[in-house]
């Protein structure tokens, strides 16, 4: 018996689905909000979510996930964190792209794919299908992955003094795998993602996106930024 | 991109496992106590269980599935039971099951089939699937399904006075395809299920349960009852 996930499903909309990926401490939210800040400048309507987390149902997810205090075992929380996602995609992300808005969204199935599939030790493949069954196939026009040393994130993190999760107080060789990871999935689909050198200064990294974006808008058939 | 479920996984233990099937108001909770009683007192170990909810986990989905108040999307809604499923199987049944104890389970697999797939018009087959992966394939070796015109076991909960839920407020024709779902599983599985007519005396119901598991015992190969 399998699950016959949806076929993928990329750009379906007229909106812009923009996925960040990387460890914590990378410097997802500031490329985010500097990306945002460009968007809104250049006149479009952008919407900047997360997972887990990113509605009322992810955030009660989320909760049980971080904060329970025994062990979740390791399906429930693959599972866990899919139903986030298809609660997220169905009722946030579908309807901002069908309304021609750009998504920018912090983490997603890669995410998943690289934390459970190497971390946890559940098959990759098999993550990967269950993340597309909840969101129906739909796949990110690019997913930027910021990539950097564990060990110089943590100690972003430590100068930040941020309270450590259960995924962040786990062992630096996991978060050396997660990296190695999402390395090997940027390399599987060149066309989606750009890897970025996240210990170089922010404003070249944002520069390097906004290029990005912009080479996305200008593709044939492509939507895209409207100046 | 497909999610391989285990292969179901029968009888991998010395327990045996009990699930019993129906909508509200058939009377699983009373047959659930009368098999266990009879159980003990032949010297078995039980453990009474259910989904959702059978763990502190599951306690937390349940809350957020019944509870919620804005709609959830069907796919985060069949995630979340699987979720739960996935927990409840790994930490409590499965344990239960390689110490050679009797599981009795209200509601399991055929339960999410019945009411996710004819009732929330997700694709039947996938949400075997999903349980089945959550499950890592583990099937009851008996399920007993109480079958009640939904009518009746409504009147009975009426009688009780008893809240309803967020299933329990929809339609009388749901309530109705999820019977004729609940007997068609049952049909395509004889050998797993005894179907009885649940507006029958309990004590009647009770004997024929009884006179299944001492039959499922004395089979070649099987575990069972060990008075």
């Amino acid at each position: 018996m399998t699950i016959p996930a949806a076929a993928t499903d990329r750009r379906p909309h007229t909106g812009l689905f923009i996925t960040l990926e990387g460890g914590d401490g990378v410097g997802k939210t500031t490329q985010s909000a500097l990306l945002e800040e460009w968007l809104t400048g250049i006149g479009r309507t952008v919407v900047r979510t997360r997972e887990p987390g990113g509605t009322e149902v992810g955030v009660l997810v989320r909760d049980i996930v971080l904060h329970h205090r025994g062990d979740i075992a390791p399906r429930a929380e693959a599972l866990l964190y899919a139903a986030d996602r298809a609660h997220h995609i169905a009722t946030v992300v579908r309807p901002a792209l069908a309304r021609g808005e750009v998504v920018i969204q912090d983490r997603y199935l890669d995410s998943s794919v690289a934390y459970q599939g190497e971390g946890r030790q559940l098959d990759a493949d098999e993550i990967r299908g269950l993340s597309l069954w909840a969101a129906a196939g739909l796949l990110p026009d690019l997913t930027v992955l910021l990539d950097l040393d564990p060990r110089v994130a943590r100690r972003r993190l430590d100068a930040d003094d941020k309270p450590f999760d259960r995924l962040e107080s786990e062992q630096e060789d996991f978060h050396a795998r997660v990296r190695a990871h999402f390395l090997a999935i940027a390399d599987s689909e060149p066309e989606r993602f750009l890897v970025l050198d996240a210990s170089r200064p922010a404003d070249q990294l944002a520069q390097e996106i906004r290029d990005r974006v912009e080479a996305l808008a200008a593709a044939p058939g492509n939507v895209g930024t409207r100046g």
